[in-house]
């Protein structure tokens, strides 16, 4: 049996936190990344705009061999996970419905807090996804966290005080006693250490990452049977496509992914 | 005599600042604003993937009738430039050139800081025109006044604690007594008065905008004989031409325009 590829696609970086997760979780398989770095960010545009972009990528993918596609983007998965699973001839999984699961097992009292990007809780596909578990979610727009995690500042005492405006409008209001905060966007990992500082202690924090590999494994499972003997035993084949510079890629990607990216090719989607 | 054309373009509203001196100083034309909101923004991105969206976006505008180009945008003045000029068939006017030579005038001791993005500061394409001017220059890529911007937080304590930290590393290292300040990005007209507030009290802040609308109206006297009676007398016709949501495009727009904007178009850029 040959191994799988799994595509895994994200406007940027982000979604390299999801790739660690799966890596973490499913040796067993090889991986398409498809990070779409020249029309980043997407957490600021209309869903028209993101379907179309996160179409095109999920093509791109499975003309590379993907046979099964995993949208590592919250944005892409709240305005267009319909669209690419129209669109789509491989099984398609994205990181809002394995993170409501995970938010869902993770809550005591039902009250869940989600901080993502402007579009993605505009869409208010998450608030959608746990109501329909049950849950009472308030979802708040936290637009300068990417680009202070891209800056760099993971442990700033900026970041800090924008992490508290933040979350004090979002714990207000009925939701003081939320005893879950679920990371909707795939930068704010880097932020977690941060974020357990700021937010009251009985607070969990449900990072899709690790609730959309666990899904990815058990899909995995029904469609293909695990690969024995040498096949299994070597490493995971990594193949990165990104659509604007490749060195930034790397040096940027590194900080998400944590260890070193090298098979990094420039795509063109024009073209 | 038909009053002119003026293409104004931007990867987003920030060029709005420049529409807003153009209309100021020059009320005998007509504008088309070109936004490319949805693969903004630009400052992020590398050399080859700005040159070729800068180049689409001015063909767009020529094809709508041009018959002048102002490049409202450091970024694509700073990468592409000299492509932009190659392709087009109408005259093309840059935000650097005039900014340069506005700092040259207001400087005493020749000591430029220059602040932006960082595809902006990595190009050195003002230090390159500064240079020419017999001017000492220190560049500073700025990457989070944009986002604060367009968070509307130009008052706020955040944008002001993050300014004070690049200007500082930007005023540092035999730059402490430069006495110029040049915004080398067209938000960040928004922030003057709190950049006012963290720069020194001798600092001059040279801002683009001006100068830009000075160059091009110079140049449309070259171009086209100054118009006269009713035509003259009339309003400015303003068309914009966005590539992401126009409902958005509207909203924040007038921020930067500082009035407000009705004749918006959806434009995809792929058809």
């Amino acid at each position: 049996m040959r191994r799988p590829t799994i595509g895994v696609f994200d406007s940027g970086f982000g979604g390299l936190t999801v790739l660690k997760a799966l890596l973490e979780l499913i040796s067993g398989a090889d991986y398409a990344y498809f990070g779409d770095t020249a029309r980043l960010p997407y957490g600021s545009k209309s869903v028209e705009t993101v379907a179309r972009y996160a179409v095109e990528a999920a093509h791109y993918l499975e003309s590379h061999g993907a046979q099964m596609l995993v949208i590592a983007c919250n944005t892409a998965t709240a305005l267009a996970l319909d669209r690419i699973v129209a669109g789509a001839h491989v099984p398609v999984v994205g990181v809002i419905e394995p993170g409501a699961s995970a938010a869902a097992a993770a809550s005591k009292n039902q009250r869940i807090v989600v901080i993502g990007t402007e579009a993605t809780v505009s869409s208010h596909a998450y608030r959608k996804a746990l109501e329909a578990r049950g849950l009472n979610a308030r979802e708040k727009a936290c637009p300068l966290l990417v680009p202070l995690v891209e800056e760099g500042w993971v442990e700033h005492s900026v970041t800090e005080q924008v992490a508290r405006i933040y979350l004090a409008e979002a714990f207000a209001d009925g939701f003081h006693d939320a005893d879950t905060l679920v990371l909707g966007c795939t930068h704010y990992p880097l932020l977690k250490p941060l974020l357990h500082r700021v937010t009251p202690g009985h607070v969990s924090i449900v990072d899709s990452a690790e609730s959309t590999a666990r899904e990815v494994a058990s899909r995995l499972q029904q469609l293909v049977p695990a690969t024995a003997g040498e096949e299994r035993r070597r490493l995971p084949r990594l193949q990165f496509f990104a659509t604007d510079s490749v060195e930034k890629f790397r040096r940027l990607g590194e900080r998400f992914l944590g260890h070193p990216i090298e098979d990094v090719q420039h795509v063109d989607l024009k073209e």
